[in-house]
């Protein structure tokens, strides 16, 4: 039945029920379902509901509220829930070319559900099958059809128990046999186990195994990716030689089953090498169409994007939710107020709008940012499926590495600061299981350190623009010289043209008035990110030149330099890109002072963390300049407290996937929590245990003797 | 059997195991034993080993790595240990009287075991014993006795479903009957059921019942307490007309069975009322030794002060667990190097030791802070206790009370964002549940918000502060003209003696090496206290001049005024004690290096997090201040690194009770965390559900028709 946006029960976009967030529903500056439509467009809403309407209404996936699963129940079910999915088959292929950004919003949706769930489905059909795809050949094809169709089971098997950021120290080895036409996989022993690897513990048939290869004579070629059969899949048994296991509980996500495995010589076919960067010859000679090592590591940079890319938006999700069930609950929780006989919402404060608001604004401010990443990250996909090789498509390869690996520890971060603040905003409330922030705290925490430790992370990128600078410097002089020396493919980087005349610059807007715009901050951010780039160019020189090696001098660099500096460049690009997203003339006029207040408070809240660097740099003089800063914050957090509700309508899920007595639609707040506190398991019935205290008294002191 | 403090199994301080952590031990500036028996003295350490020797050979407390508990299981085997403390009585009242400090002792090894057996000790020995001892009367001593025989179980109900910070509109309702000489307790609704209480969801008998007090006539009396009998002891069943039961799952302290309850026009004798601040004769007539409720409530904040000191407490041994974790594991944990062929410890990089090392300093801070503050708390209830009504009694209990809502935020956040910061630091390991970081995190959590959320408690001090300054400006013109105008019993304000002319002082410190000592962030730290203070008292009155009312004007001061007021004058008083500790003659010049040095890493780390502030009121001024600033939290964090795990070897407790085999003291990182996978429950078997994914095959897209 073909459903209408507005109005009836099977519209795109229902009414809410009423209730107690009526009144700041009406008293929002914009329609919801306007601003709904205009981020998302029609087709993607229709998209999102029908996986959720799905979804819902299959017992498969009932909510159990208060259920307290077993492991080995949860990692059953979230399985069952996995094959679902395939059942479903809600994207098919050829949508997903025709609407690439259906991807992440089939990720976030399921995660949105449970991120276990996303996890499973995404290791198993992007993360295994897009290796398979991009690092094998065509004869390697066959597996991409066992993948769609889930006749195999599979998983990613990079980091071993030593080893994680630093993969170039992985131990398993491949020793190619030409006698048999075999490689030999081998673990030297449990430290070089395969570990953490998801979907490992209990359901992959088959694991990307990245193994040293070496062929006969002892010539060893580095890391490259072997298929290698782990269990059977007609018995889910190990296959011989294959020591595989489940790495236990972990802080959350504990759907996914984690495992290890150790290779006791198990040998594979020689076409097992997925060999897009390298293969062996029958007789056992390495070819490669790369020159050197380095260089064969350059070209795999894209799918290290494409996983940290996608983190992105698996942190996002978290914090949708968290900031909508915060939000709702502040809307309705009444505390204190100006009479001993009225209590307001505790929204009305200054201080819990300060806490969650600019929270609120960071959702759109980073969704928007990870989506228009995402179709970054397609561009160059489509380039290197087109065996593009020119100097722009590697110029966007490593550009699109430097943003996602920046983006990724600032969503992930943003999203486990926001999730805690978020659950301390609701008190006690939030720290009750059924409301669902220490779910998703648990979930999100993950992504501060797969795929890249943040930190680590944040080198990439500072290393990028260092890079930037030194080759200018070297190549022009002075790059001030030349009047267009920065340019990049998405022109994250042109800014820098100013460099370094820019940082004569001063802030100089003395009013809150003048201050409560995005502008402001960009401007600020510019000055900054030129001045830490110039700070750690020289700090680096000044280090290498007082006999430190670069590995040293870099290391003394980060935590002052580098870092900082790779955080202000990604929160520069975030802002900048929402900042033209909600000033195109394409923005309807209703939703225009919405949008750019949530620019605008994004943009100077995470400048204002700044702020002792920007005085530090000249950038701020006075009492007036961070008094400004502070004050603009708190004003546009009073100017959104109205709209607060209807901005989480629009990216709240259905109650049934949000799951959070304290966040429904409804807002009745207490009866929906008195109600699922009820329906829990033996909630009134006494302790089976009882007679410990009835009958087996304590005797005080009887065990003192033995002390 | 006496045991000696250096040498054999059985010494109070055995030596280590050998092993990957000796080259960190050898390098270490000081003797871990002396600093123990420093930090501790001998007393208390052998009181602690007590303690944990009596845990870890008793197989009730036997740790089961991977366990999956269940809820039921959990919390019965949580109330189990609590029985079976109370068989040992580590701590007579005697000894109690004796040596203070052995009571925070007790519950900090309790928690280190597992928080959940602390607070559900805690909450019927101290919460609720102490609120009967302290608010009843005479007749009440039989419940005392019957408390430490654990023949009643206690709880103590103040918060309702709908009011948790706001105190006084708490719902519940005593009637007297004088025909019955009873009270009749009552629920009005839902809403105003008793919830969030610790140990009445499953066990406790009794409970501290807080209700609006009415004689007949409707007079009522504002909340008052009432000992109420929930369950019976005989068959733990309900009492008529009491609805109790279990809220459900929290986000952690599982052991703990927190509840609800509703009562149904419950009556209860009149001697239930626990008398001490009010109350009513058989006839109904009401009687108080307090003039009015202000009153009242003044005398009830050392009691409130006694929680939050407690929870300032258990933060920290959270904290101590968590960074002696994350410390033996970067010790041990080898990623990347100078060269290809060599890797270094983790602990070894720079941005390691920055994430790390000053979390450390703030464990020794804060630990020393909350000793003090807790014997200041003594002499506070032994002058209650002797019935002392001076000035000088009334004025400690302001000044504790002004440091204890201040100092449980900065300890239990302080704590929230280290165990965080740990967790992240030791990379996917951190992530692994049975490395116990993802426990010590969920555990912590509630510290944040119950006795007072940790926003609302800073207002506290916040009032406090303005308070003084009100006084003073009022009394005395301005302060300035009289010598000596700030006075409280502990000291904590007397440097606003120096008040508003410390305000022309500047940060005058040029290089890095003056910069390594507390006494530099003391001064910065009195002078920011200051500042604060002045700008907080003129946005209030400014406030107020434009038409604020007081509710307004103090809300809209908070975020940007009262909170980092109060956030600096606490640290401003922790940075005080501890720099005196540290410098005290009695210190062994052995180890005055080394405490000096977390002295002053904690206290510039601390103040490092105000550089903003410091710079816009003039205090710090051009790029050389904050860069000194940054480059001496650097620096110590370098002089620090090799001391790093000696610190840690003083702060943990025993391997079976740290439970994290990252963390053990042998240092064997990977054997212990391999061998602990292996001993997880079916950790190799198939699962049970194989056949989900052999024989019952989905059928891509079957039910694409539902959709």
């Amino acid at each position: 039945m073909a459903s209408t946006v507005e109005g009836g029960d099977t519209a795109l976009l229902p009414e809410f029920p009423r209730g107690p967030l009526d009144a700041y529903r009406a008293r929002a500056s914009f329609s919801w379902k306007e601003l709904a439509l205009f981020t998302e467009g029609e087709g993607m809403l229709r998209f999102k509901k029908t996986i959720f309407s799905a979804l819902e209404n299959d017992p498969l996936f009932a909510r159990s509220p208060g259920a307290d699963l077993s492991l080995e129940k949860y990692r059953e079910l979230n399985f069952l829930r996995c094959k679902r999915i395939f059942e479903y088959d809600f994207l098919s292929v050829e949508d997903m070319f025709k609407s690439p950004l259906k991807v992440p919003a089939l990720i976030q949706c399921l995660g949105m559900y449970d991120s276990s769930l996303a996890a499973k489905y995404l290791l198993h059909s992007l993360v295994f099958g897009s290796a398979v795809y991009s690092s094998g050949s065509e004869r390697h094809l066959t597996y991409i059809q066992k993948i769609f169709r889930m006749e195999i089971f599979g998983c990613f098997a990079l980091t071993e128990l030593s080893h994680g950021s630093n993969t170039k120290a992985i131990r398993t080895t491949a020793h190619y046999d030409p006698a048999t036409e075999e490689f030999i996989i081998h673990s030297p022993d449990f430290e070089a186990a395969k570990f953490w690897v998801g979907n490992m513990g209990k359901t992959a048939t088959h694991a990307v195994v990245f193994a040293k290869l070496c062929v006969p004579g002892d010539q060893c070629h580095g890391l490259h990716p072997f298929i290698v059969q782990i269990r059977d899949p007609k018995t889910l048994l190990p296959m011989p030689g294959v020591m595989v296991g489940d790495i236990g509980k972990k802080l959350g996500q504990n759907g996914l089953d984690n495992g290890f495995a150790m290779f006791h010589k198990v040998r594979v076919p020689r076409q097992s090498l997925l060999n897009r960067m390298g293969d062996v010859t029958p007789e056992g000679t390495y070819v490669s169409p790369f020159k050197d090592v380095r260089q064969r590591f350059g070209a795999s940079l894209g799918s290290l994007s494409s996983g940290r890319v996608s983190i992105v938006s698996l942190a996002i999700l978290n914090l949708k939710l968290a900031v909508a069930i915060a939000l709702r609950f502040s809307a309705t929780r009444r505390q204190f107020g100006p009479t001993e006989e009225e209590e307001i919402p505790v929204l009305e404060y200054p201080m819990q709008q300060w806490r969650l608001l600019p929270y609120l604004a960071a959702v759109y401010a980073l969704d928007h940012f990870s989506k228009s990443l995402f179709l970054d990250l397609v561009e160059l996909q489509r380039g290197l499926a087109s065996g593009d090789r020119s100097a722009r498509q590697a110029e966007l390869g490593r550009e699109i590495h430097a943003l996602a690996s920046a983006s990724k520890p600032l969503a992930s971060w943003t999203t486990q600061q926001g999730i805690q603040e978020c659950r301390e905003a609701c008190g006690g409330h939030g720290y009750l299981a059924m409301n669902r922030l220490g779910v998703l705290r648990d979930d999100n925490d993950p992504n501060c350190t797969y795929e890249g430790d943040n930190n680590i992370l944040l080198q990439q990128t500072s290393n990028y623009l260092l890079g930037l600078l030194a080759h200018q410097v070297h190549v022009t002089g002075m790059c001030v010289l030349d009047g267009a020396c920065f340019r990049s493919p998405l022109k994250s980087v042109d800014f820098l043209d100013a460099y370094p005349g820019i940082l004569d610059q001063k802030f100089e807007v003395s009013s809150v008035a003048d201050c409560l715009d995005s502008a402001v901050a960009l401007a600020a951010y510019k000055w900054l990110v030129c001045y830490l780039l110039r700070e750690t160019y020289q700090k680096l020189n000044q280090e290498k030149r007082s006999g430190s090696s670069d590995f040293e001098a870099r290391n003394k660099c980060q935590v002052s330099h580098g870092r900082p500096l790779a955080l202000a460049f990604v929160e520069l690009t975030v802002v900048q890109r929402f900042h033209e997203h909600v000033h195109q003339p394409s923005v309807p006029p209703s939703l225009r002072a919405v949008l750019g207040r949530l620019s605008a408070l994004y943009a100077l809240w995470s400048l204002s963390r700044h702020a002792a660097l920007l005085y530090r740099g000249g950038y701020f003089s006075g009492e007036q300049a961070g008094e400004v800063l502070e004050s603009a914050v708190l004003a546009l957090c009073s100017q959104l407290k109205d709209d607060a509700v209807a901005l989480v309508d629009v990216i709240a899920p259905p109650d049934f996937v949000l799951d959070s007595p304290i966040g429904r639609a409804d807002g009745e707040l207490y009866k929906n929590l008195w109600g699922a506190v009820l329906q829990e398991s033996k909630v009134l019935e006494r302790a089976s245990w009882w007679p410990e205290f009835s009958v087996n008294k304590p005797v005080i002191g009887s065990l003192k003797s033995k002390l």
